[in-house]
């Protein structure tokens, strides 16, 4: 089994993505069974109207999308740690979920401690040991830049390291 | 000058919307200057993915604007008073948001005590007094229901009331 699993990190003026092509790790056999396929972000500038980022971020994953063709799309959790924040990431995550649900990707969600633990074994690691660890799983010499992509590929790892998400054959 | 303004209380479970009619106060000469033309809730289940309920929400809404053309969409400015809300809330709006600048219709925002002042005199009205402001702005003779449709006619009310949002001639 093989599939495309693309992650998100969802925010108003940044969102970030990342695409990986990965093997069940039981059919492995000598070769990597996870590898990048691309990453980025979709970027909004702060003086357009609230309306007028919504609808690029709407064009832009809908591009995404039918680029890249994942079987499956991952974000993390919203937690309510940056008050300020909450409603322009929460209002970016409702067109994330539209697009998806329009395209009919299943979306799967992990909190970040689930992110922390699946890519360092523990749920403390602070954001540079978890991009340490995209960049080992992806064999990368340098950390994926902005770190919203490199975010992003961390969720769509976690999905791939997850048993209920992709099933062992 | 003439226009149709329509008022959104957004949520997930229950959206809000009243569409009014109204002329420039100015003009009125006898005539009543503003009359009701529609108001109702779009409603979607709970038990349904987050990304199913956005996707009614927005092909609902596409279909409201298509159906009333107005000039001028009104909501509620978000405010945190309910926190377990907020995000629900706030991906619901975001869809709001992002289907009237597809549809190029300007949206104008107001803080709760705005709407309050308009209707009543008084910024710190409670919601009964609100509602029947609005019934009887619109020679209505009972409050419109539910709350959600009466709450989008009062916000849809006070853009008319706004010598800045409805310019006189």
């Amino acid at each position: 089994m093989q599939r495309r699993i693309i992650g998100f990190d969802p925010g108003l003026a940044t969102l970030g993505f990342g695409v990986i092509h990965c093997q069940n790790k039981r059919e492995r056999g000598g070769n990597y069974p996870v590898s990048l396929i691309d990453f980025g972000v979709i970027k909004t500038p702060a003086h357009q109207e609230m309306g007028k980022r919504l609808c690029t971020i709407y064009e832009d994953l809908h591009t995404l999308i039918e680029q890249f063709k994942p079987d499956l799309a991952v974000a993390e959790k919203l937690f309510f740690y940056r008050m300020g924040n909450v409603i322009s990431v929460a209002q970016a995550r409702g067109i994330l979920m539209l697009v998806l649900a329009q395209e009919k990707i299943p979306l799967v969600e992990f909190a970040p401690p689930q992110v922390k633990q699946a890519l360092t074994g523990y749920g403390n690691a602070n954001k540079v040991e978890v991009q340490n660890a995209v960049a080992r799983e992806l064999d990368l010499e340098k950390i994926p830049k902005p770190d919203d992509a490199a975010d992003a590929l961390a969720v769509a790892l976690t999905a791939w390291f997850d048993d209920d998400i992709v099933p062992k054959q």
